[in-house]
């Protein structure tokens, strides 16, 4: 099976033009198949903040009301998607923007009321359009935003990890799928303060380790769980790495990002 | 050859939801390969008053400065695009939107500054990926947002109707074209007060008479030129028809549009 690099950038990359840029010159760098996710970033709150409409979170997570889903189609689906696919193609790449709706390419499931918290037009994917993804991926670069669809006509706020994630899973059928997170560490760290004490390899056994010792951060329980589980469902590897070091991975014995496998 | 029909909707049916879900019911029930441009209508120029930012028009058009163009990317882009599209997956149709950038779609030039005026990030097409059109419009139902590229990294606003236009030349080496500009009257009209005053059909030869003796008004002469530079170009059909009409075409015998050949 051939090759599929999947790269997540999230808030940090995207609210720093510099930074966006000189991912994306490394994106187009790498070699073989490649799927960008993108995340949000602060421009939907900023945006929202400019309009009047006040952004309320819930565990971390956006509650997506209508005038906030109209926010959140405009700045991810229009302006962060756009801008990047148009970077994408001045740099030889033909890329394509999506969202979930566009070529049906993940469906979700609106969230139901849970504990009291209504997250509004959140969506947590149910179905993937993996036959035209894989023509896509054969003839571009997919750029994903941060939406999904119903298949009831409306748009859903959905979270990017997730996006990449269910992704990997369902693209495992046909590509030997490696999932990279990438963000402004060289990844999940003993001591957040002491850039030396990455940990550069996490399997179940030593994962259950840390956690028991606390050594792990609740933050990144989550995010953990989910790379375990793609693992688990045929996802080859999960990267967690500094957004400026993708490009080192053509080095072999480059170790500098935390291994999942 | 096949034939594919291309619909142009634009602000007076974008504008209104009512309006603008009826002719998605409509377009999703004609036979046979379909493409849909959708201009922007008033919504950027609202998004705009609400984000403080001025809007400039010169004959016509509006003039697209930094601020201007994140307003048109979040509005036609992500807003418009993407509800359409929602929309068109809810009734069984795959449905995919694009901009110029994406697939590398419709690269233009930015338009140089003419006669002192400087439209700022405005784009007059010059290339159509058209294989890559063809494979998408093969799979699913194209909605294009008045939107190109640069290839130097830059989005651009560009008319709804170039687009259509552009793209059913382009499309023409495929596909037996046809070319549907639908808005809120039955075509073009001798009197613009008289709904009887249709004109069924429009030749090179009697749009000359009635533009020499001014029955086609000013604002109608543009497109209309269009129209006869796609027909010379390929195209077989150009329709100027109401939007709320496009159904009644699978009836033969239905004449109540400009029949453009």
């Amino acid at each position: 099976m051939e090759r599929l690099n999947i790269f997540k950038i999230g808030g940090n990359v995207i609210d720093d033009a510099d930074l966006l840029d000189q991912f994306l010159q490394d994106l187009c760098k790498v070699d073989g198949k490649k799927l960008l996710v993108h995340g949000g970033g602060k421009i939907a709150t900023k945006m929202a903040s400019s309009l009047g409409i006040e952004t309320e979170m819930r565990e971390g997570r956006r509650i997506t009301t209508d005038e906030m889903i109209d926010v959140v189609l405009m700045t991810y689906g229009g302006l962060v998607n756009k801008k990047i696919v148009a970077r994408i193609q001045s740099l030889g790449t033909n890329a394509i923007g999506l969202t979930g709706a566009d070529g049906d390419v993940i469906r979700s499931d609106k969230r139901p009321v849970q504990n009291g918290v209504d997250f509004g037009w959140v969506g947590d994917p149910k179905a993937v359009n993996v036959e035209w993804l894989i023509e896509l991926i054969t003839e571009t670069l997919p750029v994903m935003a941060p939406l999904t669809h119903d298949g009831n006509g409306h748009m859903l706020n959905t979270n990017a990890d997730t996006i990449a994630n269910t992704l990997a899973i369902a693209l495992s059928k046909k590509f030997r799928c490696e999932l990279n997170y990438c963000f402004e560490l060289d990844g999940v760290l003993k001591d957040i303060n002491d850039p030396d004490s990455l940990i550069k390899e996490l399997t179940q056994n030593n994962y259950a380790s840390y956690r028991n010792e606390g050594v792990i951060s609740n933050g990144m329980i989550p995010k953990l769980d989910n790379a375990f589980n793609a693992i688990s469902s045929g996802v080859e590897r999960v990267r967690i790495i500094h957004h400026k070091k993708i490009l080192k991975l053509k080095d072999a014995t480059f170790d500098g990002f935390t291994n999942i496998h």
